[in-house]
Parts: C-alpha cells; structure tokens; sequence
C-alpha cells in the first residue's frame, strides 16, 4: 500500500484541535490542492471562503449547532457552490448565461465541482498530519451564512470544514459492505439481497457501538438513517437555493 | 511537499489507456478508498458500478457523446447519488422516510457524498500510476443510462470515470488565480476586481493555448465558458431528476 491510500483509509473525522492557527503557507496549499481537482468542462464552479476572525468562527458556530470544534479550529474553510463569476463573465463578453446559470444541470456541476476541490483539500490536510471535519451543519440556517460570509447571488454555501492539529484519536466507523455499494455490470435489484446486505451490517455496526460504549449503545445503520431521515431536516433547502439563483429551470 | 500532494497536484486528466484490464485487487482498492471518505451525517448516499463488458463500455460511449476512452480503458465506474437503499431501509424499519428522501436537502447531501467518494478514487488510481478521466457526457442522456445500468428509482447515475493505464502524458490546464477562488472572512463583492483577475487569467490561458498549437489557438476562458454557457445543456435535468425521486420538496 503506497503512502497516498494509506493517508486516504486512515481518514477519521477530528472534532478537537489545539490552537495553532494554520500558516498561511499551510492554507495556500491547500487550496492549491482544492483547485488541482478535476472540474466539470474547466467550468470552476466554486469558491472557498477561509475563515480566521474567531468572532466569525463563533458565529459559524452557533448558526451550524453550536459545535464547538467550528470554534475551536486552526483554519475553517466554508465551500460554495459559485455560478457569480460567470455572471461576472456573461457581463465582460457580453452574452446572456441566465438559462444555463439557473438549470438543475449547473447546479449539479457546481456542487460536484465543489464537493471534488474539498476532497482534495481534505486529504492534502490530512497528509500534512492535520485533522479535519466537514460541516454540514452549515445548512442548517444558510439565509444567516450567506449574511455572514456576504455571499451574492448565485454563491451557495454547502459545507464547511475544519481543520487543526489533532486533540484526539478516533475511530473509523465501518462503512456499508463493498458488495451492497459496488455493483458489476449493473445495479443489483434483487431487494432480499439488500435487505441481507444490510442486516450483516447492522450485526457489525452493533458490535462496534457496544464495543465503544461498554454496551451501552446498541444502534444498527438501519435504525440510525429511519431514526434520522424520519424528521425531515431544512426542507427550507429547495426554495432558498431556488432564491440563490440555482436550480430554477 | 509530500507524497501525497505530490500526487494531487499532479493530476491531469487522462484520454487513453492500453488495454491491459485493471485486477479485480486494483479495483477494491480503488473502491475502498472511494468508501474511505467522509459521508454526511453517516448517510452513504452513493453507489458506484463498474463496467467491464466491452458492449455496454459501447454503449455508454454512445450515449455520453462518442469519446472513445469511455470505451477503451482498464475500467469504467459511474458514480450514482443513491437513496434506494433508503428506501430498502424504510421497509426494513417500517417507517415513512419519503419527505426526506424527495427533498433539496437530500439531493445535495447524496451529489456531495457521492463525489467525495469519486475524488478519492481518482487520488488513489492516480497514485497507482493510473491514469484518470472524469465523464460528465453521461449527463447527455441519462434516461437511456438509467436503462443499461438498471439503476432503480431514486438511483440517479451523476458520472462516469475512466480508469487504465495512460498512453499519453497530458498538461494541466492552468486553473482560475488563488485569490479569485479563495476568500478570506468574506466573499469579495468587488466586481472590478472580480473583472480584472479574470482578465489575468484570460492572458495566462491565451499563452497556454497559444504555446501547445502554435499560435493556432488564441482562446480565453471568458471566451470559453460564455460561447459554452450560451447554448443551455441537458434542459431534461430538472424534470428527470425529480422523476427519479430526487429534489422534489
């Protein structure tokens, strides 16, 4: 196993850091490695705001759950979504982009574009031993992110991430076996074969809470996503990305 | 610099491949690190299928717009943004998951997810002195890629990636300037600012085309993304995924 995979299975999420601060060297490669990602047609759909001023940082924090680590950091990095440039653009060349800027298919781009740049900032950090954290919590109040960060019309927050030298270990959760997330040829259908699927994972899901908390948690995935999924969160979403300039048409 | 930004920042898009087959070792290792990455709230909202049939390679060049290396190479992978399982879930739990699954929020949530896992592929083939490309063309016709890879409702294919080894060496395309993808506390609202990066930007991407043809190529990105973005692609999109069961609510 080459250093790069190694660096990639060893990723735990990291929620407590101590307080140096990343240099500005750190963050410039960082972002450098964000923007060496693929991205769809050379299109560059997204932005990356970094975030040092700590009253901003606890602001963030209370707006995304108050999660004190979105506090307590040595850098944060909030990615958008960003179809303005292009506004920008249609404005320098002269030509009207509205119909594109506004499809679901560009929306699709620019969260794809974005969501590729943070992976790679996210095992550039890692590789440099810092520990990071997506934020998705962010979503939970964007109309006040979008106030804070002073984002325009056709910029999307969508997640944050922190990043610091890590306080603490952790543990890697298990993921979804490998058959039941990669299929041959073609999607497997047979839904008994799913279900079986994922009963063997709630058994080892089982046996890593029980192990972790002295037998105290007894969570299955299955019951986790019904529990989560059955209280519809920021169903705000649709019409305040609408709002934003996305997914209209 | 270590191995692994190395790694990253070496990256360039590859367009074709011998015809050595990748092991089935290579491709595990290429999905569990694909699998490594980090999911929203432990939701693991994709699914990927690889593709090794040479007549269904065809096809799916056919239909994501005849680019040969989406039918020559060591292997195919689409990446789909998936919610079925979640719907397997609610039977297994007996609970109605449908308003979150339909929403804008979860739609969001399974591209993310999907395309962190994507980026880490891509950095782990790469790393294995493979070559990669990324396919958005399967976007063109998604109804008929739906039907080769029998993906259910609420599976909704996003990409392909082309993986083998490389036959030719490739630039990197010059990306956007630093300070114009990255903020620092807030999104820069100076439009004429905006405007002249830009244009630093066109000078550095006229040079580079300039020097790999010859003078024969003369184009900017401004130019570029206004002459693309003028003609609306894959107008379907809204209404099919919403079809599929995604971005409903």
């Amino acid at each position: 196993m080459n250093q790069v995979i190694e660096t990639i299975l060893k990723h735990r999420s990291i929620r407590q850091y101590d307080d140096r601060p990343l240099t500005d060297e750190q963050i410039r490669t960082i972002v450098e490695a964000a923007q060496a990602a693929s991205t769809s047609s050379y299109i560059q759909a997204y932005s990356i705001i970094g975030i040092k001023d700590p009253k901003k940082k606890k602001k963030l924090a209370e707006l995304a759950g108050n999660q004190p680590y979105v506090e307590k950091n040595g850098h944060l990095l909030v990615f958008c979504a960003d179809l303005h440039r292009h506004d920008v653009v249609a404005q320098m060349e002269g030509k009207d982009l509205t119909s594109s800027l506004e499809s679901t298919e560009k929306f699709m781009v620019s969260l794809i574009d974005a969501a590729l740049a943070a992976q790679n900032a996210a095992i550039a950090a890692e590789s440099m031993g810092l520990g990071i954290c997506y934020i998705g919590g962010l979503r939970n109040n964007l109309k006040e992110v979008a106030k804070v960060l002073r984002t325009p019309e056709r910029v999307l927050p969508l997640f944050a991430m922190t990043i610091g030298y890590p306080l603490h270990e952790s543990c890697k959760k298990p993921r979804l076996p490998f058959e039941h997330v990669y299929h041959e040829e073609e999607y497997e259908q047979d839904e008994n074969r799913l279900k079986e699927q994922l009963q063997q994972y709630n058994d080892i899901i089982k046996k890593y809470y029980r192990e972790r908390t002295g037998g105290v948690r007894n969570d299955t995935w299955t019951g986790q996503m019904a529990q989560k999924l059955s209280h519809p969160a920021r169903m705000y979403m649709k019409e305040f990305v609408e709002k934003q300039g996305f997914n209209k048409k």
